[in-house]
C-alpha cells in the first residue's frame, strides 16, 4: 500500500475513533453477487488470479482488510463458490435458480437478497471479477457514505460508486445520413488532456447504497451520490480469457 | 492474419483489379510523426516492442504490408530515428524543431509536412505507438476512402479515421451543486450491452485525410469522414513504460 493510501486509512480510523462515526452507527454489509453459470470462463468467481488465490477470495481478502463492512455476505448458486465464500469467512447467501440465469440482472439479484434481510439498511454491491479492487477505495468509498448518512440527508438515500476519469473523444453516426457528429468537443479546436476535466466513467468495480434505493427506486444510483474515483489502472474487468491471462501478469508485476 | 482480415485484403485487390480503383488514382501518402524527445519513455518510437523490433520498425512494416500506400514517410528531428526510417525503407522528412516540442501539435507537423509536399494530396497520418495497428484496418480505411473519392464528393474532402466501440456508462458532475447527471443513459432503466449500439470513441491509430482538410479547414477531420472499427484488444497506445511492458506480452502471445 503506497504512503497516500495508508494515510487515508489511518484518517479514517483516526476519525472513526473521535466523532464516533463508527461502522455500527450506520452499519454496511458487503455483498459479491456470484452466480456459477458464468459464460466465457467456466466458474469464473473462483477462477485462479494468483498462486492459491480465486478472484472471489481475493476479493473477500481486500474487503476484509478494509475494517469498513459489519458483515460480508456471498450470494451464490453454486456449492464450490459458497464454499470459496466460506473459507474467507464471508457468510453464504442462497442465490435461487430464478435469480441466476444468464438474463439476470445484478439488481434482481440484490432485491432479492435484501428482501431476506430486512435487517440491512446500507450494502456495498462489490464486483469481484475486479482484481485491482483496493481496500483504501473502500475505505474512502465508506468514509463518503458516512459522511452523507451523518449530514442527516435522510430524504435523498445516500449512494456512492466508483468511476474513472476518461478523455476520450467520442462520436455518434447518424444511422440515415451516415454523418458523424463530434459529441464531447469541438473537432476544429481539440482538446489537450490538461485543458478539459475529463468524464467520469462507471467502473463497476462498487456501489454502495442505502437499500431505499433497491427497493424503492429500483436503482443502486441517483444525482445526490457520491463518487470514487479509481485509477485508470485498476479498471481491468475478467470477462474473458485474455483478461484473466492479462492480470495474472499484471499481478505478479506489482 | 485470420480470415476474414484476409478475405478483406484478397477483395480488396480484387476489386482494385477490374474496377480501376488503385492507389495511382488517389495516391495516399503514409505519415508517421516520431520526434526525438519523447516524454515519459525516452526515445519511445524506436524502443523495442519485440526481439529486434521497434515501435516505428513494427508500423512501418505494416504500413508497407497493407499495399495501399504510395509513398511512406516518418517526420522526426532526431538523428537515430531517421536511421531506422531509412532501415524500413521509408522516406525521412526533416521535421523543424520549432514543431517538435512538447506542445506542438500532430496538426503542427502535418501541415509542415505538406505544406513541403505540395504534391501529396492525401495522407495517412498513422500513429506508430499503437502497436496493435493491422494492415487489414488500413485496407479497410484506403477502400473507404477511395470509395468516397471516386463517388465523386470532391467538394467534401474525403477523410476516414479508427475509431473503437464502447458500451461505458458516463456521468457529468455539476461543481456547483456536487450533483451528478447521469449523460448517455436512464440510472433507473439501464441498458444492457446487447440492447443499444454503444458509442464510438477516437483512437488516434490512423487518420486518411484530404490534404484540405487541414491545410484550409485545420482539422484531420469533418462530419463526411467515415470510420474504420477497430477491435477493443487492439486499442492499447505506449504512453509510459507499464504499456510497453503490457504490449511486449501481449504481442508475444500472439
Amino acid at each position: 500500500m503506497g504512503l497516500i493510501p495508508t494515510l487515508i486509512v489511518l484518517l479514517y480510523v483516526f476519525e472513526s475513533c473521535f466523532t464516533g462515526s463508527s461502522n455500527s452507527e450506520h452499519p454496511i454489509a458487503a455483498l459479491v453477487l456470484a452466480r456459477g453459470g458464468s459464460k466465457g470462463i467456466p466458474l469464473k468467481n473462483i477462477a485462479e488470479i494468483q498462486p492459491n488465490q480465486t478472484l472471489l477470495g481475493r476479493a473477500l481478502g481486500t474487503i476484509h482488510q478494509s475494517g469498513v463492512f459489519d458483515s460480508i455476505w456471498v450470494s451464490t448458486d453454486h456449492e464450490q463458490i459458497a464454499y470459496e465464500a466460506d473459507r474467507h469467512g464471508a457468510a453464504v447467501f442462497a442465490r435461487s435458480a430464478m435469480h441466476a440465469q444468464d438474463h439476470s440482472t445484478s439488481l434482481d439479484a440484490v432485491r432479492e437478497f435484501l428482501d431476506a434481510h430486512p435487517e440491512i439498511h446500507n450494502f456495498a454491491l462489490i464486483q469481484c471479477t475486479s482484481p485491482f479492487l483496493r481496500a483504501h477505495y473502500l475505505v474512502t468509498a465508506a468514509h463518503q457514505f458516512h459522511s452523507r448518512m451523518n449530514a442527516g440527508m435522510e430524504n435523498a438515500p445516500a449512494c456512492t460508486f466508483s468511476v474513472v476519469r476518461s478523455y476520450k473523444l467520442r462520436w455518434k453516426e447518424d444511422v440515415e445520413t451516415g454523418h458523424l457528429k463530434a459529441i464531447n468537443f469541438d473537432p476544429f479546436a481539440r482538446p489537450r488532456r490538461q485543458d478539459w476535466p475529463g468524464e467520469l466513467v462507471e467502473t463497476g468495480m462498487f456501489y454502495f447504497a442505502d437499500r431505499r434505493l433497491v427497493m424503492e427506486m429500483g436503482s443502486f444510483q441517483s444525482e445526490t451520490c457520491t463518487v470514487v474515483e479509481v485509477d485508470e489502472q485498476d479498471v481491468l474487468e475478467i470477462d474473458n480469457w485474455r483478461h484473466l491471462t492479462l492480470a495474472r501478469i499484471l499481478l505478479g508485476m506489482e
